[in-house]
């Protein structure tokens, strides 16, 4: 069986044109039916111009665009006819199993809060990346959703990225740590310092606090913080590995044995940019809405474009939604630890 | 002239092995004195195992050690007999003209601010780092000293940051940015879209917000924001080097192509490490203090060691201290701007 991916053509830097790539992209490779939400015309002409048949996709005319700079709650209540609002209630109306956009992360967010509601029992959502780590990937939430997080908020943070890890990435028990600015539970903001305790109490397999140091170590599975701190995290690992590109790039093109030995390393290079490039691991997902949706990154080009679709594809293989009720329902409610953190 | 420099030789991850190799390091390459301040046994014996004379430092017994992990304040005001407190006290009594720690962080911003005072006018201490960038530096401000920043620290902590790029780096009017989740005014916390007003009414050359992603692209000079946010930044930053030069050594390896490119760029990536090393760049300034103390890497090799003891020769050599107070005084008083973010 495959599945109605919804994909927003409005949102992202490179929008429509990487986005209608990506789209033909995946439709090569994946099995699955894609429905792309936009203006129409560009839509077709986009098409059009790749010489590409306008039966292998369902078109769904939203003519109003958010864009990347506008206020996501205003956005959302006004422009109704929008690509990212009516992706959302598509999603809602079940006329799409997932729905996938590059757009204003704000909006999105918003959006899908808004027409698909929280899973019972979740307070808010959060955005959840997965990071390149040296065996393998760790899991990182929030890095956006949510940029003034209580205490209650990370604890579920922490159940759901772990509910994730464990069907999505087939791990039992996977590590979930708190990201601070120290590894001593003392470090750190007092908020945390709580957390720390209820946390530890709990049943899943806490391993403390992380130093930021840690996060690309593969140490955590399942990296916990404030949606402000993770997306200034996420923002500078981005800025640090294309300054350390250009100083390699740079380095290394110094002197005739530099020339001649880049040469010969050109293809070793090229796997490396590969293994770092954030575009090979598709989009974030937003845990916590009732419904699957996933985040790309705002410079998607088309091939971010299509391994979003394919995260979105894999969360749809498992229930997860009901799987986070329960954990949460569990842990959260069952232990007492509302009580506690919010008390 | 020399200046006399203190060296807390019982701070940090290698203490006090690489502190006193980068002390002797130091001793050839510059020409400042040195005193040398901790165990006076540890001291000896490490000189003698290099078979260093003891005639080239001053030697402070300070028996007492403010471990990493201990709790800044309580450990500060019990252990008057560490290093880092006898350090900055002799400071204060001007038998030292700087003092430079690679200690306990949290420990050596409380015994400076304790011991020295802060300067007239400035409400906290923020530790200000400079970071490579493509074509030069960029000052980032704060990286620990204070987890829970008021506008009104974040504001002076961009008047000190310009008047250090000013006297120090020799640049007129150096750029002034807030890092924030977004480059858009209407982004981010609502702490800082305050402070964006009155930074952009200032008579700094304020540039606005600025995202995570530009830390390293050399856009903005001086780079304002939280500790607890500078902290994880200066983390994810380390860590992801680390792990790039991981992957990237991992990938140079492969093949034989690879393995003979790799024997050709071996200088240059020895240039590239260089350029990436923080050791190359010492330690970090401890603005806002009324005297002159340099925060050293917790994991400072004999390198990072020397290089720190250079930026503090390089900060003696201008009177920061009263530039920064007329600035202070005139920006941040005169403007009414302490009102405007304190009411």
């Amino acid at each position: 069986m495959s599945y109605k991916i919804g994909l927003d053509i409005s949102g992202g830097d490179f929008a429509p044109a990487e986005i209608i790539k990506g789209a033909i992209l995946a439709r090569k490779e994946l099995a699955e039916e894609i429905v792309l939400i936009g203006r129409e015309d560009e839509i077709r002409s986009q098409l059009a111009s790749h010489n590409h048949s306008l039966q292998d996709f369902t078109i769904i005319d939203a003519p109003e665009k958010i864009l990347m700079h506008e206020q996501p709650v205003t956005s959302v209540r006004r422009k109704k006819n929008s690509s990212i609002v009516v992706g959302a209630k598509l999603l809602k109306e079940k006329k799409l199993d997932a729905f996938v956009s590059c757009g204003n992360t704000g909006a999105v967010v918003g959006a899908s809060t808004l027409c698909l509601g929280l899973i019972e029992g979740v307070e808010r959502p959060g955005i959840a990346l997965a990071l390149p780590t040296r065996d393998g990937v760790s899991l990182i939430i929030d890095v956006g959703a949510n940029i003034d997080c209580k205490p209650l908020h990370l604890f579920q943070y922490g159940i759901m990225a772990a509910v994730y890890y464990n069907l999505v990435l087939g791990k039992k028990d996977p590590s979930v740590g708190l990201l601070n600015i120290g590894e001593e539970a003392t470090k750190g903001l007092g908020i945390l310092k709580n957390l720390h305790e209820v946390f530890s109490s709990s049943p899943l397999n806490f391993i403390g606090n992380l130093e930021a140091r840690d996060i690309f170590s593969g140490k955590c599975d399942c990296i916990v913080c404030d949606g402000f701190i993770g997306n200034i995290a996420l923002k500078v690992a981005e800025g640090s590995a294309e300054t350390i590109g250009r100083f390699l790039l740079d380095s290394l093109k110094e002197g005739i044995s530099g020339k001649l030995g880049l040469l010969l390393v050109k293809n070793n290079l090229l796997r490396f940019k590969k293994k770092i490039d954030y575009a090979e691991y598709g989009g974030a997902l937003l845990l916590g809405v009732d419904g699957v949706v996933i985040i790309g990154h705002g410079r998607s080009n088309s091939l971010a474009v299509k391994n979003a679709i394919r995260v979105a594809t894999e969360e749809l293989k498992i229930d997860l939604t009901a799987e986070i009720k329960r954990r949460i329902n569990e842990i959260c409610q069952d232990s007492g630890a509302r009580q506690i953190l919010t008390s």
